[in-house]
């Protein structure tokens, strides 16, 4: 295992070296070759470390992805606002990174959280509060998260 | 609660009422209104129903969704071939799916399902099978994936 690298190091995002690869290639590199899309971006599922549970889907540019990386604390790409976005920074609803996971592919990544307060900013636990039922009728608001 | 609708009636796409609504309004309401993007997709992410592990992401058209809902089989859009994407159709690894779910601003799924064989196209489990290391060293491959 190599030591801890400096900043810039972690993950050189604009390095020809960092391009995918391609098919197999890509599902089998043991290099961080992040797949963004024509936006410059990768999904990123945000999970609860404890209880598995997911508590969002945010969007990660190559700056957010290193920040994580770096900092341990979720950093995002706020496509709303079009900035850098660490979470938690106005709310104080912070995650604390335990892991991070990348697909197959290298398009999402995985990270796997100490949630302080709710993730979503609603307030509630987790985003994905609503359930959609199977034959149409409304949806429902999770009872425990409402 | 409404009783089962037919088909068409479970999510009517195109139908200007279920346009996606602004803000709070969007976060509350209690009908399915997606905001898909400009390819006209949401993101699906897949979890084991049983285990809590999150099994991969894809994309879902209002096509793939509506099929999910009404056959509780995951069913994606799958952006490399261009085509409904029956998970499991050829390869067998089907996802029975036990619970959908959609969060607060309507642009992402989340799916509990019950997983036949891996979920990954590699034949793994999860599509995250691989670690990103916090210090910049190369990615570690889950030892319960390999």
């Amino acid at each position: 295992m190599a030591g801890a690298k400096g900043r810039g190091d972690v993950w050189s995002g604009h390095d020809p070296v960092s391009a995918p690869l391609s098919g197999s290639e890509q599902d089998e590199t043991l290099a961080l070759r992040p797949k963004f899309n024509a936006d410059g971006l990768v999904a990123a599922i945000t999970q609860d470390a404890e209880t598995g549970e997911v508590l969002m889907l945010a969007w990660m540019n190559a700056e957010a992805l290193t920040a994580t990386l770096e900092t341990r604390r979720a950093t995002y790409w706020s496509r709303s606002r079009g900035e850098l976005w660490v979470k938690g920074e106005t709310s104080g609803h912070t995650q604390e990174v335990v892991e991070v996971r990348i697909d197959c592919d290298q398009d999402a990544v995985l990270l796997k959280v100490r949630q302080t307060g709710g993730a979503c900013h609603t307030g509630r636990a987790s985003c994905f509060y609503r359930i959609v039922p199977f034959d149409g009728s409304p949806l429902s608001k999770d009872p425990h998260m409402s």
